[in-house]
């Protein structure tokens, strides 16, 4: 089958054997979407070799069942595991990222916990978009958002356009901060307020909870100057490298940094399901799963937002 | 009067007039504390310049009432202010830190509203510990600590050593880790575990909460080794300079970092009319006012804990 993998920094197309666990759930991956975390993994983070991808939709190759999967693979044995939550797990193998080859293929595998049933009336396109909007939905498993709560999200991309379209649902007032009007168009469409950081920048001091989406030290600068004190800082982008902490400004207005990482499938479905979210814009290109080299120099490209691969 | 001023990074003991808002509460200082704050001050930070000091037990000079005073002086306006915390108020002023001279003084002036009547039974050299004790106390309104946490203090300093006793007070686990025999044995007295940070360091991800007070970005490195995912990180102490975030393991094991700055004087107080936490050992020497510039000395020594100051 043909798989998009990365070895020592290089990405390639490959043709591998068909994975053949006979423990887990053999998957024919109907669609995968490309995350700003594929590149960084492309490039070296995690240190990860293997079949790249951890958004997708696809059938059960066995039933025909259309599902989803949720990434973290755990032990099964640990507290946490047993609890129901292996996202944490020490152990744990983690789709296209971590021990575990990933979703930009003709086939995966996971463990048949991992998987959950697609609703009929959500189609492929937005189905795909489970996982990254999973991600959004886990800020409000970190932090509790209030109707009356103001609340900045900083970056205009992927994942800052799910995630204001998260919180905004909550009832909180939201303003998302971007420097690409286009990307902020999705947004207004929603009713969402935009800005550009610089002119975000004079409300200082002015939210309760800023959620930090950008991935840039600057974001991540401007987070800390606008929230109130107490305020909570949301990290739901990992940075590209390291950036300077100053620590005296979170003492001293006691800010707390709360770090987001996955979320659980169901609400995302769930929301999937109700047309709650937009996900039609953020979709800009598909391509052949045979062209996911180029599909991935796309991604990192100016204006370019979701794109998919079909196998 | 005599007053331990700080002027353009120098310090020196001066003779000033008597403070005279007739709005405020004048103050005779009984006994005040020299704080790790007070070394950073005269190096500059926070750019103060007048009276330094804000840990003190006195009497009001009208009516012979023994008092402590909570340090941040609000604008009595403001929503928080109104709402019974002028902590974070944007106003503030702040005893011996911020806009107002502190308590290495003959006398100091507070609003009345800040001052708390100390019990008969708590002596002079126990009360001028309930500000640090207040801040130590301080962890419990920004973290959930129960029974069954496992809490590592990081730093034997005097704070560290107040919030080892307080935390230990909740009846969670507590390793206090720090470099210095003699200190560490304080804690140990008082049944708390104590380490080196070496040997701390092979406790990979086992604590739920590490508090920071050791004000070093090796601590904050520590803390985070230390931490489980989704473990607490209180930052109780400001860093002197700047230290290098890589953000990707706050995000990956979704960390939470909260500052912690003052504490409420009230629960702080209860403690020392308890006697439930051991002060006295961490008194190292007192000076007169006088001798405030080699006290303040005296502060930066490898071995010594609280030195007091007696007008």
């Amino acid at each position: 089958m043909l798989a998009l993998r990365v070895a020592n920094k290089q990405i390639a197309v490959e043709n591998v054997s068909k994975p053949e666990r006979a423990d887990e759930v053999l998957v024919r991956v109907l669609l995968s979407g490309i995350c700003n975390t594929d590149l960084e993994i492309a490039r070296g983070y995690a240190g990860f070799n293997g079949t790249i991808g951890h958004e997708f939709v696809g059938v059960v190759e066995e039933s025909g069942q259309r599902v989803v999967g949720e990434i973290n693979a755990g032990c099964g044995k640990c507290d946490l595991c047993l609890g129901g939550d292996s996202r944490h797990c020490a152990a744990r193998t983690v789709l296209g990222i971590h021990g575990r080859d990933g979703a930009h293929a003709e086939f995966l595998q996971l463990p048949s916990i991992n998987l959950l049933a697609v609703p009929d009336n959500i189609p492929d396109e937005h189905a795909v978009f489970t996982e990254p909007l999973a991600a959004a939905c886990g800020i409000l498993e970190r932090v509790t958002i209030n109707s009356n709560d103001r609340v900045a999200i900083i970056g205009d991309g992927k994942l800052g356009l799910l995630c204001a379209q998260v919180v905004a649902l909550t009832g909180a007032s939201v303003l998302l901060i971007g420097k690409h009007s286009s990307k902020l168009r999705i947004a207004e469409r929603r009713g969402i307020e935009t800005n550009t950081p610089k002119l975000a920048a004079k409300r200082k001091r002015q939210f309760d909870v800023v959620v930090e989406a950008s991935g840039s030290a600057t974001g991540f600068s401007l987070a800390l100057e606008l929230l109130r004190p107490r305020g909570h800082l949301v990290l739901k982008s990992t940075f590209h490298g390291k950036t300077e902490l100053d620590a005296a400004p979170i003492v001293v207005d006691e800010i707390s940094i709360v770090g987001s990482r996955c979320g659980r499938f169901a609400p995302a479905l769930d929301l999937l399901k109700k047309r709650a979210i937009d996900v039609d814009s953020l979709i800009s290109e598909e391509y052949p799963l045979s062209k996911g080299v180029h599909a991935m120099r796309r991604v990192g490209t100016r204006g370019i937002l979701k794109v998919l691969l079909r196998p």
